[in-house]
């Protein structure tokens, strides 16, 4: 590793003199409701993209819009020479859906609030507020004259299981070549214990549909003789999974599960991760297991079954006896490497079969695990960057989330990934109030600055 | 029995007469959206009971707004003379609440819409249409000098479970004197055989309520960790009922279910009843049974427990993968005459404390379930009138729904109580595209006029 040519204290302040420009483009962003999930959306998913093309231009790149049969990726080319190497940094600007009233959101969800060092609104930490650190990065990297080529590949479809992303990125291969990858959507231990993750889980979501009649019934009139689509599914469900211990009752499921080897177990004991603290940042009244290693497991290595809840019946106030006559229970099963997505849903859907052969199992959205590395010169480079930024040596642990792009870049683009993550587990991903704050911005932006020249210096 | 002084030809005349005003005062009734389930309707709650004072001020009774501390009692009485005998009519004038895009109605369902002998809106047949038919049967028995006294008891909670009427029937009981009671809510075996039902299921519903965290939390970074309350709630349902065959499985829950008699079982046996036609009628795929007469004891005479939706986790299109941290399970028990609501809502609590302890059990509405008489001078005067209005013959069946009215006034007014209904199978009560039809209307006003006359020569 040879010594860095940035001077820490020259970076803070140009650092610091960004901040109001920051905090202006992240409300900006964050006031476009990109929510891919919904289609009443659409404008804003247009809006996002052509923003998204504003703000590379600004930093001299060349951008694009790549057309997909649904969202456009943005994607960004910034040469300096071409005889330097080329790092990808991978976003995602597309967000959850958010309601305000029915999820309990201290703030209009987008709407950018600013309260002292926090950002709140949908999107910021996801991944909103983490895109726009690496482009400061990519920023202060050319301004400290790092010799590498930059390329950009900003995602629309990221919650949405990114069904365009492998088709585009097929497509384009040829004209997105590249030494590297880096990603920025992964979560730290908590806000003292950075991490970089080395896998993801995959995910395979289905739709479970039963229909015993055209419309609800009465539960006086017929209760006793009709059958109740939505008790048979929750039926369904307890079958399906122990609800309790999160055991999978499906046949084969954990055939193909490879626990973690003993380094990683070391790795994930020296992790310094607390159940204490991942339950408070969840707000967690109690969790399925305590014991620190046992649940690090659970939500890294194992895979799950997961029940999301059903449509059909009644949900308003009160009770409303009627029998339901059609449901659709929504699942997924998070997935681990060496599990296979098609083999995990043939496999529920044939269990589903012999259970209740009324239901219709459908696929929804399916992402494939992925595993990467931990070591070599890239994880070196990383653990640098990290320690450079925020004074603190990374863990390297896996993440039970799931990426789909992640997995397409390792196929198509075939060069190392790293994760550079900035988002805490108090940031809410996916949860209401969701925040960002300028103290990852911030050591992020010299994070990556210093993550640049590392791989710089790497050969092609 | 007398002969009946009524002449069938100009009775038919003076009832093809009423329709078009029938039609007009209908189409008011069903206008006025009386939903009590929805705290929203209160206008239109306080419309109803006043158009219902208007209505029996127009047939010349004195009429009055019972209040109570949520709806109204509408009472209305017209004495003709002192020494006639009372009947006592009992309608309600609320209605389930209708989505019409949700649940996919044809026609508006606050609209009232006339497709041939068909009328079609929310609460045509429960209990509007029913109720109008009674009123007009009134006003005939009025023109052909029947010599009996009429108090009529509309009811504005029916569908929330009456509960203000026991308190305001207890209250003005004095006043209320009468020497039977007639209600029109109940549903025919099919359009060719007529039934007058002689025992009412009661309800006890309960919401379960689950809470394992603040706010739903992202399956990916906690599913395997995170407990997932939807889930838990769902096998818990599991553990309650059995989904395909109805079996409840609360400890104790079968203890106090008398089997019906003989007699019983030959009236049910005699009754017409089919279970291909109760299929179609409520449009049921398949039954968890296809035996006449087990398909009349499941639905008549055995209690059921039943899902009616949950509150919580994921309902909107597709999947989002999220561990819901809340959930609440809506569940009733229709229970038969012999079993105590408040004892089995003990059942249900003590088994659901051992089940998941976390767990809570909230007790919804409630009604007594009730066991009258089929024989005796009362059910003589019902069939006559059924055979006068319909050319034919009723069968005496039980009646698997509730009307919590009914207890109560078994209770207070201490009348023998008829049933005489007039809604069909395929009406669809508290269903989408609920209808009510001429032909029901026009038998109706002939029924219960012959069945005033029938009674008003039974001693006091």
């Amino acid at each position: 590793m040879s010594k860095s040519r940035l001077e820490a204290r020259a970076l803070d302040r140009y650092v610091k003199g960004l901040r109001p420009e920051f905090e202006k483009t992240l409300k900006h962003m964050v006031e476009i409701p990109s929510v891919s999930m919904d289609p009443k959306r659409k404008s804003a998913m247009k809006a996002s993209a052509a923003h998204a093309v504003d703000l590379l231009k600004a930093l001299g790149a060349k951008a694009r819009i790549v057309k997909t049969p649904l969202y456009p990726l943005v994607v960004g080319k910034l040469i300096q020479d071409k005889s330097y190497p080329t790092v990808t940094i991978y976003n995602h600007l597309d967000v959850q859906p958010a309601d305000g009233k029915k999820e309990g959101w201290k703030h209009e969800p987008f709407r950018f609030t600013k309260d002292g060092d926090r950002y709140l609104g949908r999107g910021t930490t996801d991944d909103k507020g983490p895109a726009l650190t690496a482009y400061y990065g990519v920023r202060c990297a050319l301004d400290n004259r790092i010799p590498l080529n930059f390329q950009f590949l900003w995602e629309l479809e990221e919650e949405i299981g990114s069904p365009s992303f492998e088709g585009a990125l097929r497509k384009h291969a040829a004209s997105l070549k590249t030494d590297s990858v880096v990603v920025s959507d992964t979560i730290w231990i908590s806000r003292t214990r950075p991490a970089i993750s080395y896998a993801l889980r995959g995910v395979q979501a289905a739709l479970l549909r039963l229909e015993t009649g055209v419309k609800d019934v009465h539960s006086g009139l017929t209760g006793g003789a009709a059958r109740n689509a939505v008790a048979e599914l929750m039926d369904l469900a307890a079958r399906l999974v122990d609800a309790r211990t999160g055991r999978v009752r499906i046949p084969g499921f954990y055939d193909d599960v490879t626990p973690p080897s003993r380094r990683e177990l070391q790795s994930f004991r020296d992790s310094g991760f607390k159940t204490s603290v991942f339950r408070r940042a969840h707000e967690l009244k109690s969790l399925r297991a305590t014991d620190e290693l046992e649940v690090m497991q659970r939500i890294w290595t194992r895979p799950t079954f997961e029940v999301h809840g059903i449509a059909g019946g009644y949900s308003g106030p009160g009770v409303k006896t009627v029998v339901p006559q059609s449901g659709e229970l929504k699942v997924s099963m998070r997935l681990v490497p060496g599990q296979k997505p098609a083999k995990m849903f043939r496999a529920l859907k044939q269990h589903v079969k012999k259970l209740n052969p009324d239901v219709k199992v459908i696929s929804d959205s399916v992402l494939e695990p992925y595993m990467g590395d931990f070591s070599g010169p890239y994880a070196d480079a990383a653990r640098q960057a990290v320690q450079f930024g925020f004074h603190r040596t990374p863990a390297f642990v896996r993440e039970g989330a799931s990426i789909g792009a992640v997995v397409t870049m390792q196929k198509l683009l075939k060069a190392p990934i790293t994760f550079l993550g900035l988002s805490l587990p108090e940031h809410g991903y996916h949860a209401p109030n969701e925040f960002y704050d300028w103290g990852q911005a911030s050591g992020g932006v010299k994070m990556f600055t210093r993550y640049f020249e590392e791989i710089s210096r790497l050969a092609r």
